[in-house]
């Protein structure tokens, strides 16, 4: 397979494109999707918001009758299965295209190859693996989902330099910057759901919503922001849901050990049962069943205990410090419980992804399996 | 007084060469010269080592006759007194240069405008204050020495993403990569002196020498790299005479509670008794006797206490912190104590100077105190 200039230019927009969805497509994939002809291009879409319309099908609309003939670049394979909208393979087929390439195939079980197929047999030229790195890296969360069976965890830490989130006293507003706080509502704004603790919710009276003044955040379709899923690793169900928490709109699923029994409802609210030992619920339980409810990824926002048992446990896909210049010293809160480790071996020196600044503080992350599955 | 682009160009040139000095000149400060005649560079020099020329003489006699009619840019008041060698200033009145533009004027009270009188004096075009922002950059232990009678310190640290020092054992090595610990040498070797405790000595039977193995530092005349003045404080006289640090090239001072008496002699060591209270060695008369004593710079590699003691006590000068990108969790060592504090605003904010990567590692480097005296 060899691609031209020209082609990686044209895939190069429609990833550009798909990254527009990325507020809003979850569960979805983001996908981008740009039509050209002559050397023109005569449509682009990208794919919003699930049960929306998908990207080539938004890219054909605007081609119109120009689309037969014409080159398709989409950033993942077309679907084949008749979901909330037609299949896009059948469209594309419909509509006389003459080539389609597509970034990569859809891991996606009811599509997988399937779309690909559809193509052919109708007698276009397709071509797959362009910018497929790039291709991915627009749905770490979705490729998770779908080929290691948990979602992508992105660890969130705000911290002093010396590696403190709070005073003793439990008090840490504000260690980091105003500007690093907007970064974390943006981010968080991006995250299908949000993993926290009962124990940060009681302690900060957490809401863990999205609060988008001031912030250009894309909206649904009925004009509101997207609020991530909350889960809430609640083990004794210490919450009673008179917690702030519950005052926000969005969805909220309080984990707890399948021993005890919840004891309120709320109209936003699920619980799900877990089982758990001296350690802790099971962690590995949590991820599978959230991924069988289709959450692609989520955003955790915890403090020492949560954080360093995911660490600990090799389940922290990226790592996203944002560490503010000023020291808390050693009465401080940590940042992460770990072993006491014996040996420094013990501990994985990692790789920076990025270093950016926000305001006075340094945004650092790290994505540690940039390539899933592991 | 207006300077144009062209001054600024040779005055640039002329702390440029200053800066060379800066692994040899101490106690002396970095200071460099151009002299320029119809618009050509005719005579660079700077100042390498005490007890040798300095920046002008060296420009001078490079320009040779060449020197009479032409302007000579310096980054330090050009000296007035007979010290190990002739004053700087009478040689550039006896070369008939006819112009002298002056980054800055020396603090050093046996100079303090003198030289600047001398060349007024003999008619030669005197003007002062070009670039002296970057011209007292070059000297900041010097310029603390003069103006605040104490050492410029710069404290550094090298610690884990989340602010450890060390194992809960005491290991350390290797936190930092190979590119940090060089860096390191480097720095070490541009301090005047570098102040640490009994106890890192003990536990890490540190030498605290220069290695320049491998790295390009200039040397002294005798051939050999200047190794910092090691400042130990040992309150209670706790080291023997026959650590490693002995056996190492270069002076050492020890600094002990008065209460204690030395029990031993050593070719290379000199003793410094000091008042001492619970709270350990009063650190502001040790900074006063060492500025006494012609001390410039102090490079501060210590545990968490001494660390914690001089940034409480707003004595950190420029913090410098090799970041390696590992997590060692809430057992290990703190990088600094520090009292514990109920507020946020208890800890000040600070600012980067400068972000870089090192290998794996980020240097963090901020300037408490860019503007001496504060």
């Amino acid at each position: 397979m060899s691609f031209t200039e020209l082609d990686h230019h044209y895939m190069a927009r429609a990833i550009e494109l798909a990254s527009k969805g990325r507020f809003t497509t979850a569960p979805n994939p983001n996908v981008g999707s740009v039509i050209v002809r002559d050397g023109e291009i005569i449509g682009e879409g990208y794919h919003r918001q699930a049960g929306g319309p998908h990207a080539e099908v938004l890219a054909l609309r605007q081609a119109g009758h120009l689309a037969s003939g014409a080159t398709c670049y989409v950033t993942l394979e077309p679907c084949s299965h008749y979901g909330r909208t037609g299949p896009c393979a059948l469209a594309l087929v419909n509509a006389g295209v003459k080539k389609v390439i597509v970034a990569m195939l859809d891991p996606n079980p009811l599509v997988a190859g399937k779309g690909i197929q559809l193509l052919k047999d109708a007698g276009i030229d397709v071509q797959i693996g362009l910018l497929e790195d790039k291709a991915r890296a627009l749905n770490p969360g979705f490729l998770s989902r779908m080929e290691r069976k948990k979602p992508y965890i992105r660890l969130k830490l705000a911290t002093s330099l010396d590696g403190r989130i709070a005073l003793s006293n439990g008090k840490s507003q504000w260690i980091s910057s105003a500007e690093s706080r907007s970064d974390v509502q943006l981010m968080r704004a991006q995250a299908h759901a949000i993993l926290s603790t009962a124990t940060t919710v009681l302690s900060d009276n957490a809401r863990l919503t999205v609060r988008s003044e001031g912030l250009s955040i894309p909206s649904l379709d009925d004009g509101s922001v997207r609020q991530p899923i909350r889960v809430i690793l609640d083990r004794c169900l210490k919450l009673t849901g008179q917690e702030l928490l519950f005052s926000q709109n969005g969805p909220i699923v309080l984990v707890h050990d399948k021993q005890f029994k919840p004891a309120f409802e709320h109209p936003q609210l699920r619980f799900i049962a877990l089982d758990a030992d001296e350690s802790g619920l099971n962690l590995n339980d949590l991820l599978s069943l959230l991924a069988e409810e289709h959450i692609n990824d989520l955003w955790v926002e915890a403090g020492a205990v949560l954080a360093g048992a995911l660490w600990q446990a090799g389940l922290v896909d990226e790592l996203i410090v944002y560490q503010a210049p000023v020291l808390l010293g050693d009465k401080a809160k940590a940042m992460l419980q770990l072993p006491d480790y014996s040996e420094l071996t013990e501990a994985q020196h990692f790789v920076w992804t990025s270093v950016e600044t926000l305001g006075p503080d340094l945004k650092l992350t790290a994505r540690l399996k940039p390539c899933l599955p592991e």
